[in-house]
């Protein structure tokens, strides 16, 4: 490697720190401007590295995303289907409503939002999902989707994130939505 | 009433509906200066009607709560306890998923934020939906709490708003929370 490309990749690595502090503190729509003044560089480096909301988003929580398919996959493989998917479902709960900015931009990945601006991770974790759901399919509610499941356990993640204790009142929530609120017996 | 006053009274009505198209369109952080722009008043006359931006949702979203909580009211009153409740609370799903602005603005209520910019209306729809809890308890898993469910609900809200069909959405998410992902018999 170069000196040259070893310094771009610490610059990367930078700002991708500082990106990453930035978007856990402001949420989703941390400002560009901040980020590229807290890590000494010029705002067209910042663009240069992340042309639009959705690279920098995507980037921001590549590891974190990947981790939880690896965790999907694993359960898959391992675990049984009704807990798999029980267990899995209440580890994004926490994870999205811990990590800040993390539900906001997955929220606005599923219902839209400015071209540009949009973070694709939902695709990911859909099929990361997908083969839970289906694995336990005889022991959930006839027609939740794994679409479904995502929707309602982004929205608990953005109704707790600002909680004292958000990943407990995410489980608590997801909890009440598993057992139901009120299920009548088929 | 002095010609002073019934001024008074039509300017600040016709701020008010300013407002709300702001924050119908633009969701509960609308740009006061742009409000004061769009009513042809100065950011001061802003300011003096609504001098949070506490005072400017309350005040935005005041007739739909009132008109919600009353609707809790009647059902308690006449509606079998089970219906009045999950009736209620798909009333509320559906209003929080498409009026614009009001998920984030009870949600903040709910999970806190910056002084003064908290929308206190928890409180009062709290109080009134708690009677529909308290009637169907019996009918609702236990542990379900009034704060739970409007958490559930708003959450649900949140994740649909920017849908095609926002209130469908919202409504069917919620049926599904209310049935249960999954759930066990007990």
């Amino acid at each position: 490697m170069t000196a040259q490309r070893a310094d771009a990749r610490r610059n990367y690595a930078l700002l991708l720190a500082v990106a990453s502090e930035a978007v856990a503190t402001h949420g989703a729509d941390a400002s560009l401007e901040q980020i590229a003044r807290t890590a000494g560089v010029g705002s067209g480096t910042v663009r240069r590295h992340f042309p639009t909301r959705h690279a920098l988003l995507a980037a921001v929580f590549h590891d974190r995303i990947e981790a939880l398919c690896d965790r999907a996959r694993e359960r898959a493989e391992h675990a049984p289907p009704r807990e798999a998917l029980l267990e899995w479902l209440g580890l994004f709960a926490a994870e999205a409503a811990t990590i800040g900015g993390l539900a906001t931009a997955l929220n606005r990945d599923r219902t839209g939002g400015a071209p540009g601006d949009v973070y694709c991770a939902t695709d990911q974790l859909i099929s990361a999902g997908e083969p839970l759901v289906r694995r336990a399919a005889d022991q959930l509610t006839p027609g939740a989707t794994i679409t479904d499941l995502l929707a309602l356990v982004t929205g608990i993640a953005l109704a707790t994130e600002g909680h004292a204790a958000p990943a407990a009142e995410a489980e608590r929530l997801l909890a009440l939505a598993v057992q139901g609120i009120s299920p009548q017996r088929r």
